[in-house]
């Protein structure tokens, strides 16, 4: 770590163009947390003490792997399918014309960018149900890691949530808007209640937590 | 995105090598939350509308890239502190006196351990600290992520705790084991806050959350 190669998307995160921005650095947090369930599956098998789960933890780490991958491509399509909303903006406004065509253009890119944020939602959700397995069945050596794994992707959901709510808002229609966030409101809700069960087991699996540190 | 080189951390992350593991992904997750600060930095650094606050964006900015190589600098050193325990546990224990040495070494190492995450924790909340300005004076336009930066620093905090939790767990002397427990809990309370106030400032400014969302 800290060479150059490892520290690029964190320089191209903080430049000033928009992307990689929040959403991006969703995706990536959600296969930071992937990476860390599926160090848990290999910490666990080939443990003679877990075999009787081995063949499920090998299904988790293959689903992890998935997973991870598409994480890591939703990092470039968000970023992509905020193009089009970045153009239309751009859109000249000189006549009325021209601000009724810009104006749907900006209705269309509003949403097409909420598709990447929410397919990153589905997936940390599909991360968090391995990680809840493996938490509960795997190794107890990791289970720090196993809660990391919780608390990271439930702020990698939270956080991609945050780009399909500041898109619904700009949304025309009541229709549009409400369909997005009625989408997102049942993601988050389904993905914080997974990740606050898994981090309190962790919790009570970790002897010294004081009710300050929780 | 996606080609080999941004995606190394994820495969050692994700190998059954205990590090980087919960640690070393906390400290990159604060990285990000960093980068994403300085985002809203450089999208705010220029605009005339910000003029009254550009000097201190500019040193909001300065401060923000330190503490993003000092979180990079993190995940190498948690998996350098970690090396003394794991060589302890390695250790013989044929007769008393090995075992005695191996026990001694054993809380040595703990206590080596803990370093990394609390420091982590205090540069994380300095993140916090930058991101709380920068939310609240910096360009609305990013203000989704300044809400991202809030959420992933919190993750990232709470992670590394549970670092500190689980060497301090094993410790065998009780005033050890909490002053690391106090001092990682006070560290928590404080950074939680931060964060939390933060994420409800951006959940203000974003007006279509619903109570569902947050």
């Amino acid at each position: 770590m800290g060479d150059e190669m490892d520290t690029e998307f964190l320089e191209e995160l903080a430049s000033a163009s928009s992307t990689p921005g929040g959403g991006g650095a969703s995706a990536y947090c959600g296969a930071i947390a992937a990476a860390l369930a599926s160090m848990v599956c290999n910490l666990t098998i080939g443990k003679a003490k877990f075999s009787d789960v081995e063949s499920e933890v090998v299904g988790c780490l293959g689903r992890l792997s998935i997973l991870r991958s598409r994480l890591v491509s939703l990092v470039d399509e968000d970023a992509q399918a905020f193009e089009p909303l970045a153009a239309a903006y751009r859109m000249p406004k000189d006549n009325d014309a021209l601000i009724e065509a810009r104006t749907a253009a900006i209705q269309e890119g509003l949403i097409l960018a909420c598709e990447p944020p929410l397919a990153m939602m589905r997936a940390i959700i599909d991360v968090l149900r391995e990680c809840d397995f493996i938490a509960r069945n795997g190794s107890k050596m990791a289970i720090s890691d196993a809660g990391a794994c919780a608390l990271i992707a439930k702020a990698a959901l939270m956080s991609a949530s945050l780009n399909v709510y500041i898109n619904a808002d700009s949304m025309s229609t009541d229709q549009d808007r409400q369909r997005f966030i009625d989408e997102a409101d049942a993601l988050v809700s389904r993905g914080v209640e997974l990740a606050d069960a898994i981090y309190l087991h962790v919790a009570s699996e970790i002897g010294s937590f004081t009710e300050g540190g929780r």
